[in-house]
């Protein structure tokens, strides 16, 4: 990378921008704040040719004290890992100040990366950072294919980390630490319920304890991206200051008996109309027994198919365009049929006839009649013995004829 | 790549384990089935030396006229991509039947790409297919990286799909298509309803309606990793057969607006101890209301901390190790006091005061007179005006003192 590399687009040079301040035991090439003021006389760090935000200071402390408390505690923590570097202080630091043998340092923007090889070697420790320039996710990947452990993962991300922790959880060596920074903390606090469902997959009402609640949505989602990895966490730190929520926790590889012991750790808050806590549920409680009237889902209630989809294909697969078997093609026009009815189940008649203590009547029958009370009806793909309706569960009952 | 590739261990080369045989319009290298025979004389695609699946045909043929139908209604499939793609005879048959005119496919295994290169000269397409051989995420993520628009994704692991869809959907060109075979039916089904939370963060209780449910819990599943990507899912075909449900979708940019629109599509299904179907409640009525008692998750109900980490930073920090902000040290105190108390809310004494029209006790006077009591009770770093206690809200509300 030359020179031009770090040159603006007006010709001058970022350098020129940039000034050796400190923190901690890193020196750093800063922006220099007198050059980028906010009108109200604060220092806007997205302004400057370098991303460093110098009131994040206590958050990279907090990573490097994490550290130095899990090397105390027997674990060795020798790589370090930052998909969103920025100036990288965070692994200068961990390196000055943490004992960290190498620090792998990504960011996407090219400056930053020129930036962070010349902090490296500012503070003479250019052996010891590592510099990738790519994608967060295509950095995390490659390093974890090329079978490079890391004991501490770090994302900083500007709003919501949810699209890095996949790979990097993926990315941790047995028993390290992740730390994760959201500043979208209004969504997490459930500001915006919809949003908060539709980034987080979370209900969140109306409550009066919100910024611990942004904190516990924040944890389920580290649960969750680590259990279908099958691994779990275990909370270390949990800091809310300004606007952020930095949370740190240790990931292990888990058994399925981990796991479901964690489940005890996961659930559900009833609050009352004025948002004060009543009591709460643990989904081990929801799951663990089946005496009375249960829930299932979340799940997909609307339509899972598409009518005109479904005759295109049957008459392209009619016409020899495709081969499709007999059997398919059959369970296809059961598709098609099923696909007009949108109740997102089906009824299964031997069930019903058990529980009537009745016989089961005939499937066209129960079709035909219910039809004929302007009901939807027909036979699913899924189950042979089973139906698909808009009629109510009663109405179908009255067509079973009891034993004699 | 030279043909010592293609030679197994013992010497043998793997070409002549295979012939040549057609699937759809393709001409294919397949195992020979007489080689790789289980003892009830049923042909083991896992033990032939490349993936070939014949029993999936009808899977690929699915694959090929969903996307017949998508260009039927106005949309171009000029691009397809598989992540896991074995032989990549779909890829071949989306090229010769479905008038695709690129396929990307990747597998980590080089005997199957190999094979896959011959397969296309073999139908003197090889122009047309690029293969890769590695990772199926970072496939997936460096065609995202490099631009390439992809019209239809299609992912048929052995087992769950779930790694595989952050990627996948985010690769997706607008309006392109996405189909997802999953075989780990009994998980989704909820046989093992842990199994069904820890992998999908799905409640899957008994009930009649099972494969219904594991449709909808995969679906459930899409729409997840869209809406959090900003994206939303359009469901084409849902078609289970055999031993795996297979699901196209359609994949759209969406605004907030849109996904808003679709929770209505997302939702619980009440069932009782039969396991019969009761009544359903989408997220929508779930957010849209705040009447009565509301539920807020799911949270994560367990620690948020560790008291011997804690104890430990905060000592680090003391000792000047670690420079760290007055104020932050101050919270962390407070962090260390409240992680002794494992209630996943707080309490706000000012809330309290207005629902009671009392006055509000001093904060100190409460913790006291709580611990007096013998229960735990502190301040939160979350907030000023609220503690942490294990003590019962009635309890809290007897220290108030009403307005004179």
């Amino acid at each position: 990378m030359g020179n031009h590399a770090i040159t603006s687009n007006d010709g001058w040079s970022v350098i020129d921008e940039l000034e050796i301040t400190r923190e901690g035991k890193a020196y750093i090439l800063a922006p220099r704040k007198e050059l980028f003021m906010r009108p109200d006389g604060i220092f806007e760090p997205a302004w400057a040719p370098i991303f460093y935000n110098p009131t994040m200071m206590d958050n990279r402390s907090l990573t490097v004290l994490s550290s130095l408390a899990h090397s105390y505690f027997g674990n060795k923590v020798k790589s370090f890992a930052e998909p969103l570097a920025g100036s990288c202080v965070r692994s200068l630091r961990m390196i000055l100040e943490a004992n960290t043998q190498e620090a792998y340092a990504n960011d996407i923007d090219p400056y930053s990366i020129y930036v962070c090889r010349a902090n490296a070697r500012l503070n003479n420790i250019a052996d010891k950072v590592i510099v990738f320039n790519t994608d967060a996710n295509l950095f995390t990947l490659q390093l974890d294919n090329l079978g490079i452990p890391i004991d501490f993962v770090d994302i900083d991300p500007y709003g919501t980390p949810i699209y890095y922790l996949q790979s990097s959880i993926k990315l941790i060596a047995k028993n390290g630490l992740l730390s994760v920074t959201a500043t979208d903390v209004g969504t997490l606090e459930g500001k915006y319920p919809y949003k908060a469902f539709s980034r987080y997959g979370v209900l969140v009402t109306k409550n009066s304890f919100s910024k611990e609640v942004a904190a516990r949505v924040l944890l389920y989602t580290l649960f969750r991206f680590s259990a279908f990895q099958d691994r779990v966490i275990e909370p270390i730190l949990t800091f809310y200051d300004k606007h952020y929520v930095k949370i740190v926790v240790k990931v292990e590889k888990a058994s399925s008996t981990k796991i479901r012991e964690l489940e005890r750790n996961v659930g559900y808050i009833v609050v009352d109309s004025n948002g004060l806590p009543i009591h709460t549920i643990s989904v081990d409680e929801l799951i663990g027994t089946h005496e009375d009237n249960k829930v299932i889902g979340p799940l997909w209630l609307g339509p899972i198919c598409n009518q005109s989809y479904l005759e295109k294909i049957i008459e392209l697969s009619l016409n020899k365009h495709v081969d499709l078997s007999k059997e398919a093609l059959s369970k296809l026009r059961t598709v098609l049929e099923e696909c007009r009815i949108n109740t997102p189940y089906y009824l299964n008649l031997p069930l019903i006839a058990k529980i009537l203590k009745a016989n089961i009547p005939k499937i066209n029958y129960v079709l035909e009649t219910l039809r004929n009370k302007g009901f939807l009806a027909s036979r699913t793909h899924f189950d042979l013995l089973s139906i698909k309706t808009n009629a109510p569960l009663e109405e179908v009952s009255s067509l079973f004829s009891f034993r004699s």
